[in-house]
């Protein structure tokens, strides 16, 4: 694997982590309600990312068809994360973006 | 769910098990060397349908957004399926057309 | 795929599709504080049925392996759903017991 | 995220990639016959430790009951792809040995 393909993953990867995380984060939090729509970008998001990271890995023509997609779910969590401040948020708002 | 959804639910869900299916068949052909592309395109379509089927049932937005790739893969794995005279390639290649 | 296989992914389809929607839907509900546990398990239990799933209709010997994983995830998600009156959750209660 | 969760992760990240890009490659050899093996165990310890890692990411009581099945996966998958001198099955085996 090239150094472009790993570093590709990698950020791949780190973001369905922080989704995971922050998902999983959100439904500990004491208003739940407030994070909804965060938890239901997070698993998109999440669930999109580490298809094409498969996708990426076994050099498959569909990653790129893919690429609008996930640059597309990848902002819009940035962007619910960015708006609230609980660290696991911040973090995966960071790491969608880096994604995106 | 309305019947639409479970229609649709039901095409993804013939479709992901077709692939794993004739994947899984191909491999014990005698000449594998003659079956690897429909391999290949199988998991890819498999996974993608799985996805979709996801998102459909959780209701997202990205599951219109992933449609062109889907019937893109699902026309793909139809036509080098359809290619071939095994039967998991025939059942497989009628299961993509029906979901593409 | 002979009859007891189709069953089986039926069995595991509507699982994975009935908790998919009890989450989304939870994190519709008035007090989504109460429904966290729920996401969590229809969360963990959808994603340890569509892999099963995928194992069964390739035929791989690691499909009975998880079976008594799948088994306890689903007799989780089966009793927290149970517990909520909302007919998202009775409905993905009922799916998880006929998967369990 | 702590520094064990993260180590593990990474582990499982890179077995995933090493497996999907493995049995893509040995799809492109040239005797694909006595690879199908490989193909298929590369194939489920690719899906089970994704899921894995997902569990692990979010926390869940499940990735602890999964190891079980992941390590005999990992541990099937090693001893085939050791079996192969191709550069991509070693890494393979290296990465599966790793996780296992």
């Amino acid at each position: 694997m090239n150094e472009h393909t790993q570093s590709q993953l990698d950020a791949l990867n780190a973001c369905v982590a922080a989704c995971e995380h922050c998902a999983a984060a959100c439904l500990q939090e004491q208003d739940v309600n407030m994070m909804a729509r965060c938890i239901g970008l997070t698993r998109d998001c999440a669930d999109i990312c580490a298809l094409t990271a498969r996708l990426v890995a076994r050099g498959s023509d569909y990653a790129a068809q893919l690429a609008p997609v996930r640059a597309a779910i990848c902002q819009a969590c940035a962007d619910e994360c960015g708006r609230h401040a609980h660290r696991h948020c911040q973090e995966c708002a960071e790491a969608c973006r880096r994604c995106a």
